[in-house]
């Protein structure tokens, strides 16, 4: 990374900043020190706020927040206006097979792997105007930033937003040639099918290959985004340091008694699924909050069949989902619940089922670059926490091409996938600059190595 | 009751053929009292077994079952045929203007008010053979054993099929003038509405208030009828003696927590409908099973909204319904779970709210046909055992005619309502031996008042 002025200094002056600003001496620092402070870069707050507001325009709802369904017409409008501020932020923009939108900006080095920055702008239906928004909106900040000071870092940098990320993380996925043919005809909320969408979007579907990254074609992936919980809102924190983005097994569980009439089949005489199925769901609760660790398990879909208020419930259907960090741990909790569960099925005349229907692996987010994370946010003066990724990211596709990091910022209330989502604009500023700072320095880190 | 021969010493002769019963005597009794005994009417077992196998034909499925739907062409035939049955057996057939098939017969006392047997061959879809069906068959075979010993009743009888049983006791409904004029726009199983089935039947859905009949218009009822429970089989019990069709009341149960991300809300910060909602579950079944008596109380209906396996439900509803034969039993029982309820509320941060959408009245039946229907099961050596009846049945709307009673035979594992429905022809002929001594009893009882 070229510095324009102080690149020698540059470990120096981040301690006596950090130092000055954890001392609280801030603006009372001698202008010597000051001067160093004010030589680095800082996102434009105003910039990256007003960009923010005018993406809202394409698919904000009157309750207050966004739909821009992958592939819909407000996701067209957004990309296209998305285009244009990446060329005014010194990018040049194309579009990949599978209809992701990237800006690439060279490096002094040509002989580095890029460093890409990435999120996404399609929402849930009737969701929210931070969930990816910030992230990519921020990340064409960051270049913008780097323009307007003049400095080129060593890797060639790509800000990429990625194809339908709500939908099943295609564009991401499709790097890493994930995305089967069969994918192609999945109906999303837009109510085109996957492969339709890409085409829409300029991307050439029956070729999907060509998109695909081979290993270690990444030399970093930053990627900024609201935390979609309430973790670091309610702690006060400024910023999450991603530990990486959790595992998820899923499974179809089915209690099995016997239907009949509720009005002729004393308690006493009753197989009843539905009382089964209710004292695993609370089984799931209890087994996932008393075991030590941040693991979460969840019962969020339920179907009792017949499904009649004078019938007694012959069988239910529910769903389980476990998450952690640790691949390990979902199995060894699933082992518990699984165990209970046939212990609830025995005593109550009930037979239990377990189906796995759904996997995705973890993803651990790279150590070296947590570690600059936390350092930019310290050198920002920022309160930061080593945290989990309880949902799903691109950057856990990015991961198979080399190493990523994320950054959280708080969400108010922890409230996410809704008209109410929101994050602070000091927050989502801080998170800009703490990407800022840890990009200069990964790209240093990287490059001197 | 005019019996031909052996009137006056009638009483005498039931003790003794009970004591023989008892004793094991059996066919080693004297030529003497066995013959005593052949004198007592006794319905052609034979016979009725038959006429239900051929009812079978109108509507019989291959699972080996019966779907006759109330309206439906099987149903019009099956009518047909039970008119002619009826005739056959010497009552004189007509149609009311709801369409109840009613077969008459005269008493030795017009002055009387009529005895009413009674039940229906409507059946659910997908049903079972003897639901209704062994109770009108044995309603026709008990008078066509009075033809066949030259037996007159002092009181008129009344043989009556009701109408859509399975669809809301509309024939029965309609003599107590229950039916108003929107539930004739109300669709059936049929796929005709009520209104049009009735005037199908050969009805009049425009002058129901003509079929209305007056209260103590009926001097008794009496209804054989499959238990439709397990109760009777499970205790080796031939006759339940039914103390009433149980009251109904039901409510829909709302549960509202926050539907929030599965993945970022860790488990000690969630607001979970359905965790709340599952230990409203038991605690429904805790209370109903715990307290002395046999009320039954049952959840059978559940959804969880949003309802995916990523989404912490946010709202749950529910069905709550519980069955007693004292209304008041029933609201102290809805007391105790709607304290338990706010009490989980509370504790779990969620609200609840009961809305009641459906009350009937429990029917007792006449105190004193019970005492007549375990004398005639006494007198024919059989075990009976008083108990309610958790189903409903159009005797709990004669009873506002007239007193009612009812009489239960055992259903084989309890099953009804399905292909699997069956009791033992030694059951069902049993029952309606009892039916028959019944009349006979409340015939003279009532007549010599």
């Amino acid at each position: 990374m070229k510095l324009a002025t102080a690149s020698l200094q540059d470990t120096t002056v981040h301690l006596l900043v950090a130092g000055c600003l954890v001392l609280g001496i801030g603006s009372a620092a001698t202008p010597s020190l000051l001067n160093s402070f004010q030589q680095e870069p800082r996102v434009d707050a105003a910039r990256l706020l007003a960009t923010l507001e005018r993406l809202e325009a394409f698919g904000g709802t009157e309750a207050g927040g966004t739909q821009r369904l992958a592939f819909s017409d407000a996701d067209i409008a957004a990309r296209e206006w998305v285009a244009e501020l990446m060329e005014t932020a010194g990018l040049e923009v194309s579009i990949d097979g599978v209809g992701n939108l990237i800006g690439r900006r060279a490096g002094s080095d040509p002989s580095l792997a890029p460093i890409m920055l990435g999120s996404h702008i399609d929402t849930v239906p009737d969701g929210g105007s931070y969930d990816g928004q910030v992230g990519s909106m921020g990340a064409i900040e960051v270049v913008h930033t780097l323009l307007d000071h003049g400095l080129v870092t060593q890797h060639p940098l790509e800000v990429v937003i990625f194809v339908n990320e709500e939908g099943g993380k295609t564009g991401s996925r499709a790097l890493i040639g994930e995305v089967e043919p069969d994918e192609l005809d999945v109906m999303t909320a837009s109510g085109m099918t996957i492969g339709e969408g890409i085409r829409r979007l300029g991307g050439d579907p029956d070729n999907l290959a060509a998109v695909r990254r081979p290993p270690s074609s990444v030399a970093g992936y930053l990627e900024l985004h609201i935390e979609q919980g309430a973790v670091l809102y309610n702690q006060g924190i400024d910023i999450g340091v991603v530990e990486g983005i959790v595992g998820i097994k899923r499974w179809d569980v089915t209690f099995r008694g016997f239907a009949n009439h509720a009005g002729t089949t004393p308690m006493d005489d009753r197989r009843d699924a539905l009382v089964a199925a209710a004292r695993y769901i609370i089984a799931v609760e209890d087994i996932a909050s008393t075991l030590p660790g941040r693991q979460v398990a969840t019962v969020g879909r339920i179907a009792a069949s017949p499904g009649a208020p004078n019938v007694i419930p012959g069988e239910v259907r529910l769903s389980l989902e476990i998450r952690d960090l640790s691949m390990d741990r979902i199995d060894d909790l699933y082992q518990r619940i699984h165990q209970r569960a046939e212990q609830i099925a025995t005593t109550s005349d009930t037979t239990v089922e377990f189906e796995p229907f759904y996997v995705t692996y973890s993803a651990p987010t790279d150590l070296r670059i947590r570690a600059l994370v936390e350092g930019a946010a310290e050198d920002l003066g920022l309160r930061s926490l080593h945290m989990p990724s309880g949902a799903g990211h691109d950057a856990q596709s990015i991961a198979r091409l080399g190493p990523v990091g994320m950054i959280f910022v708080p969400s108010v209330d922890g409230i996410s996938h809704s008209p109410q989502e929101r994050s602070e604009p000091d927050a989502i500023v801080a998170g800009a600059n703490v990407m800022l700072l840890t990009l200069l320095k990964l790209d240093r880190a990287d490059g001197t190595r």
